[in-house]
């Protein structure tokens, strides 16, 4: 497909002086977007309706090592197993490679190991392009930048591109027709009472893909209409909650959003709900909490569990209320 | 307040050859919305953004009996407890009177009695102040048709203006300043084989009246934008749907309304949300039900309660899945 699309003339342009691949490995953190990704405007170069901003999961991610392969032989493992090339994440992987292979003979190995617990029920697929994209930049000694990576990380999957950096990032939508300026860059904040914590209410699998469910929704739902417009004013705001670090009006400004996402699927038609009884238990739960004086705040993806931030000092109380919760201190690492 | 109001304007020209108050009594039944009401474009003369369209719920409504007070003092009494006349109903269906009395010295005690069961958890403002409409004309000797006092009980609360009628009745939302066009009507459709289901899951207070939670959900949410032009065509939609008695296309048409309307609360900031766990369990329950054959839909008001709409070949299938259910024949009383 020649469509002139800003990543792949990136690579295109990298891997005129790249070197034979060698053994290379990278890590990359998931991330929650507290102003949410959601819907597309272009689905050939992945660029979406509206910025987003996020925060990464610390030592939450994925490891992936690229291996020239001896045997001539494209091969993937996940989390130690070896899969069949056929199976969606190493074909993925694999086609997610071909862009920086581009016809030439490099047979390679690819290895990832997440280290998201399963029962957080979260998605690899952001921290996964991330890592796979670092590590094939590295195995192929290319010069790009961590921008150049989160403009190509974003063709994997659209989170991706703000799953190169620890910390808040804010994912851009851009405005150019082959998406050269829809990239994510980091945030200077750095906000050690932060916290996330995963609630987890359901690990079964999901029965729309993401992506799909976004599709049905834009297709669909009467009430999509005013979403751009309403992220992009929210995802601003939040950035400058963020920057004040003020935690009350970011967590009103994040369920909100949150919220409306959930919202424009609900009105899809038919009907798209990711949230599951047990998820309504938790919000239930929290706004009661709430009302009592707790300062904790909730963001939903396309998936049952709940997501809560709050700060350091609350930490407790999270627990107390929900003792499944897994809390994650996103800058006890560094950038 | 002086201003230009059809249905106050109406009561005053009939009032002018009213007799003294006479001992009257009528019954309406209550309705629910297979196409919502939801949003006002005039407080003042309770005017919709949107047209809607209902199912009443035969025997299931309120008794109400007029008497002139022979004590002098007004007296309003609910299913048969004396009210003391700074409750909210009691002070509203006074001033509800006074409408009609409009400062002439008349006296009155109001019985009223619902037939709603109380686990049932149905609002009974709208078979409520259609009752009470019908008495006072009645009580009064007035000169009013059915559709006059359509447009009369919308003053008490919008959704009575639906509950003069068995059977399906169309709200139109009309155009004219004064409100004169914006009364109900109701369709020339008989369905004997309709049934509609409570499935009741709190019977506890609601968090905000329907009336703040409208309010609340036009001034805040950024997904209500659309909800107007929606909802209309939706109603037209399901008109169409009803006239054919084609309950698949009813049913989806009616689900995907009542979800769109809960979609705007949840957008809205703070979120509202009348619908519990406990309702998505039955939404969810349904949701299966349905992919395994059952040919059973959705609606949901301003509470926690889901109604079922169905036909009466599905009635021991909906009674298996949801043993709680309260079944409804519309049609098995006559007009």
């Amino acid at each position: 497909m020649s469509i002139d699309c800003a990543a792949r003339n990136r690579i295109a342009a990298a891997m005129q002086t790249a070197t034979a691949p060698r053994r290379a490995s990278a890590y990359a953190p998931s991330n929650i977007a507290l102003s949410k990704y959601w819907g597309k405007r272009d689905q050939a170069r992945n660029l979406p309706l509206n910025s987003s901003l996020s925060i990464s999961l610390a030592e939450w991610g994925s490891h992936t090592e690229i291996v020239p392969a001896e045997d001539g032989a494209d091969r993937v493992w996940l989390n130690g197993a070896a899969l069949d090339a056929e199976t969606p994440f190493a074909a993925k992987a694999l086609r997610f490679a071909d862009l920086f292979r581009a016809g030439r003979d490099a047979p390679l190995h690819i290895r990832t190991r997440n280290t998201i617990p399963t029962a957080a029920g979260l998605a690899s697929s952001a921290s996964g392009f991330a890592a796979l994209t670092r590590a094939l930049v590295s195995a192929f000694g290319l010069e790009l930048s961590e921008r150049d990576m989160s403009l190509i990380a974003r063709l994997g999957s659209g989170s991706a591109a703000r799953s190169l950096w620890h910390g808040f990032v804010r994912w851009d939508r851009g405005t150019a027709p082959d998406g050269g300026d829809s990239l994510a860059a980091p945030l200077d904040v750095h906000w050690p009472a932060f916290r996330i914590a995963i609630v987890a209410v359901d690990t079964g699998p999901k029965s729309m893909t993401s992506r799909d469910g976004m599709n049905h929704t834009v297709a669909t739902s009467p009430l999509f209409a005013t979403w751009p417009q309403t992220a992009e004013a929210d995802c601003a705001a939040i950035e400058t909650a963020v920057r004040a670090q003020d935690l009350p009006k970011l967590g009103a400004l994040a369920e909100a959003n949150a919220l409306a996402m959930h919202a424009t699927m609900l009105a899809a038609r038919p009907a798209l709900s990711y949230l599951k009884p047990e998820s309504w238990a938790v919000l239930e739960r929290l706004w009661r909490a709430r009302a009592e004086g707790l300062q904790a705040f909730a963001t939903m993806d396309a998936g049952a569990n709940v997501k809560l931030i709050f700060e350091q000092t609350d930490s407790a109380d999270v627990l107390a209320a929900f003792p499944q919760a897994e809390i994650i201190a996103p800058f006890s690492v560094q950038n």
